[in-house]
């Protein structure tokens, strides 16, 4: 139930982090594009073709040695279409080979508008009788802001189809305490949202004490992951912004509890772009995705207990 | 620039109307699916396909009295990819058709991935040096959750492609007051948004007095639709919540402006699905939809003054 299967992965990996998906055609060797370009001329379809190719590359490098993936739908809406179809592919492929995946959506609304998201990542669609799964990850990130109407329709498809989802509650970037560290009395807006997850959570815990309702709290902020981990006993967290954004492992292990459980930790660019940092050739590139993977989780559990599920 | 060529559709119309186009499969007449079943089997093909077709027909009959569409990305997601492309064969021919495009996605991110989303919704994606519009609306709505980081890179693309984008403010749900309502010391988190909107709009205000940057606001909150119409003059509505959800043409009508501009109603199932409340023939779905669109027009404009653009 709920975030087990996660849980699990981590622990038969030793790996609390994720790997975020989130392939700009600049990150994609040359020889790639440049290969699907001539088969396709300069279109989306090219660029998507890339993006697959690189990603699944990627996937069959790491699906050992990491429990999951995080494709930021951005990244593929960009492509049009074609890069939705991409984003589809790659899930597929991600989940054969054993891995968890949330796509990163922070999908918002209310109502049957929020069950037809809830449908199209993780649910199945109806045809004519038929299910049939549209993008069918294993979680979803979304944004509370619309209350607890927005949230309804997802604990359901969690219930129903074992899925999980990450609320924003503090996010990583600058601004983010422009509306998320108002007071409102003497609580934050983002320890309310954090508040409002353990109660959407409260009907649906694992076996290993997480809830299906994970939460967004990032790297660049560890006294509220402390604060957060503190007051959030069951809520799993996704953790963004370490490395690029400034977020480093000795702070990301304020998100983690007794049992270096708890949280996990994305990293995005510094894996897909390993090759270049490396100047390694960029035929290596998956290889040197493999490398960074190992390097980070090196970093990040030398500051956990071991990981273990709980006893 | 900005809502500038919204606003000229709404005058040149005399209808401060949308029409969502939200179309679940149930929605779309049987004949349409059954045909499409026959073709391409119980797939989410087959269904994309057949709301393709009862999209452009709806289309074929309103474009002349409506002044724009509001597709919900949301129920095309659930139809996968195939669903993602019939989203973006509707915005084309509503584009071809001469109406204005907005894309309800709330969408939101941070730095460059919200650069992404921008570049998907509003902007062009670069392939080998060659720019594609991916999606190509002329508006999205966005959730300003993240903070200014989230908002920026929306920004450029409105200024560079004359785009324009709604913020959530106070959303037509039920449950929106659980945060949106909670105070910020004197003012509520609402409010604190509405004043985000009109600070991200400043440096980008059209000829008619409205920013690029708009707000939703549900039309089931009359009282609060009034106070930010007075605290916001710069900022255009997007105003759902409209019959089915409750909301009234009085109360809509405290969004506009002295000149009947300011917002625009949107509608979804009515619309879609007039033919059912009708129980006329199934074929006659999208003149239904058209009778449908004027009683609305009628309904809302008479507690109106007359639309005009200002002098």
């Amino acid at each position: 139930m709920s975030f087990d299967r996660l849980i699990e992965n981590i622990v038969r990996t030793q790996n609390p982090s994720v790997v975020g998906l989130d392939p700009r055609l600049e990150y994609v060797p040359e020889y790639i594009v440049e290969k699907k370009i001539k088969k396709y001329g300069k279109t989306l379809k090219a660029a998507s073709k890339a993006i697959l190719e690189f990603n699944k590359a990627i996937i069959d490098e790491i699906h050992d040695i990491c429990p999951a993936i995080k494709p930021q739908a951005a990244y593929y809406e960009m492509y049009g279409w074609e890069g939705v179809k991409t984003l589809t592919k790659t899930i597929e492929y991600a989940q054969s080979k054993g891995m968890f995946v949330m796509t990163d959506g922070k999908r918002n609304d209310i109502g049957a508008t929020m069950d037809a998201y809830a449908t199209a990542h993780l649910g199945l669609t109806e045809v004519g009788g038929e299910l049939i799964p549209a993008f069918g990850a294993d979680a979803l990130t979304v944004n509370g802001y619309l209350g607890t109407d927005g949230i309804t329709p997802l604990l359901e498809k969690c219930r129903e189809y074992d899925k999980g989802i990450f609320v924003l509650v503090k996010t990583s970037n600058k601004s983010s305490g422009e509306l998320q560290d108002l007071k409102l009395g003497s609580k934050t807006v983002y320890a309310t949202m954090g508040d409002m997850c353990e109660k959407w959570g409260s009907d649906n815990i694992g076996k290993y004490g997480y809830s299906a309702v994970g939460a967004v709290v990032g790297a660049t902020y560890p006294e509220q992951l402390s604060e957060m981990r503190a007051a959030l006993p069951h809520t799993f967290f996704l953790v963004p912004g370490y490395g690029a954004q400034g977020g480093g492992a000795e702070g990301v292990s304020k998100g983690f509890d007794k049992n270096g459980l708890g949280a996990i930790v994305n990293s995005s660019r510094a894996v897909m772009c390993a090759y270049k940092k490396e100047e390694c050739d960029p035929h290596d590139f998956a290889k040197a995705a493999r490398r960074e993977v190992i390097r980070m989780k090196e970093d990040i559990i030398s500051f956990l207990p071991k990981i273990k599920l709980p006893d």
